[in-house]
């Protein structure tokens, strides 16, 4: 039975635990956290502490919490025989103050509210030293089938990609629904198209799925395209994002 | 029972006449092609030809051909009596010559040997004539349960919403991949996340879901992602997105 505390009361804290509570084989022994409000949806369940000084002993300490507090939240971890990990995309192994330290990202969008089957999700680890990488390995095999070992500096990179396809992506749904919104149209109707373009990606490359006026140099489609919008920041995506699909295809057609 | 004569031999016209096919209460009649290799995939089901002055008669007359051989295409229709639509969403309704037109746009991306089903996908009608228009509802309702009547206009910002939600972020996913394969990662890693991302905003709005380091000003993480790319079209990508996205959070950090 691995045994793990998690210091963070946020979004990924919360799923973490409810997925490590289904699972056997690890045991939630503690929560820390800074105010004792945020620790109120965990209290019930686990053992919880504000105070960094009474941190049970335990094989593995989750840092989950923003990028900037984790070298602090580690510091007092200091001389525990644990690994230490953090669970950042963006931060080095080594923000991480302890011997025995490491990293547990799983890369997903973890939002309140909304349950996510970690069971597929990739969880990248990385570790200083042989034993607290099989030990990494295992707690994270306890959650899902998907895991990977990934360096620093590969996974910033994926932290990278995770932003073009995720953040971006969401901002480029968010203009559909503005432009829906305008004409009074349901934000509802792009929905299926929206899923089938994230589906199609599953069992095909982006580059063979591409599809639309840029990619067939569609000049005129692009211009009546232009004419049509009335946002500043939406014409200058379009035509950048027109402009570089282009550029890719270019010698295709 | 309704009768369909289906005039192209793409993709959508492929889509729909399976869809038709599969569907009680419609019966495509003929399929008409330009060249009978084309046409060669709908022979062993259903009449072809490539002769446009023996066309059948038929309810309604589907064209399903590129966007700058609507006109020329419906030009062979003058005369029937049945309903003439196109199937495009950046093309009026009066680029088609019949005197009775309108529109059958499913909002959907279709790719070749890739089944869609039709039910969910919202199918957008407009006829310039009251009984067109209920005929059009009835075959879009043997399809689908989404069935929207949308003018021209609509129509047109529809199509534009659909590049950015469909046609760009397949880019955006493109980006995604070409980083992982430069780390020697498997663009696997990120295809939950990219899942998750549309499944998030099934349920909520873009707006609500968005995160990530331009949403919250996180000058630091957005630094160093910009040293991380090497791809002059994607820092300029980098740099306007999270401008834009800054921008419409702003007032609310």
């Amino acid at each position: 039975m691995l045994s793990v505390v998690i210091l963070g009361t946020g979004n990924l804290a919360m799923h973490l635990f409810r997925a490590f509570s289904k699972s056997t084989g690890v045991q939630v022994v503690q929560v820390v956290g800074r105010n004792p409000e945020s620790l109120h949806s965990f209290s019930a369940h686990v053992a919880t502490t504000t105070d960094h000084t009474s941190i049970k002993d335990a094989n593995v300490y989750i840092i989950a919490v923003k990028d900037d507090a984790i070298t602090e939240v580690s510091h007092h971890l200091n001389g525990k025989k644990g690994v230490v990990v953090h669970t950042s995309g963006a931060v080095g192994m080594d923000a991480l103050e302890p011997e025995n330290r490491g990293v547990f990202y799983p890369l997903q969008t973890f939002t309140k509210g909304k349950d996510i089957d970690l069971e597929k999700v990739p969880i990248c680890i990385e570790a200083n030293e042989g034993q607290s990488l099989i030990l990494l390995r295992s707690l994270a095999h306890t959650l899902s089938q998907n895991v990977h070992e990934v360096n620093s500096e590969q996974r910033k990179k994926l932290h990278l990609a995770a932003v073009f396809v995720n953040n971006f992506t969401n901002y480029l749904y968010g203009i559909g629904e503005e432009i829906c919104m305008k004409e009074g149209l349901s934000f509802d109707l792009l929905k299926p198209l929206i899923q089938e373009t994230a589906e199609k990606i599953q069992s095909m490359s982006p580059k063979e799925a591409q599809t639309g006026p840029a990619r067939r140099n569609d000049q005129k489609s692009m211009q009546d395209h232009l004419k049509l919008l009335d946002n500043d920041k939406h014409i200058a995506l379009y035509n950048l994002m027109s402009e570089a699909i282009k550029q890719v295809y270019e010698e295709k057609l």
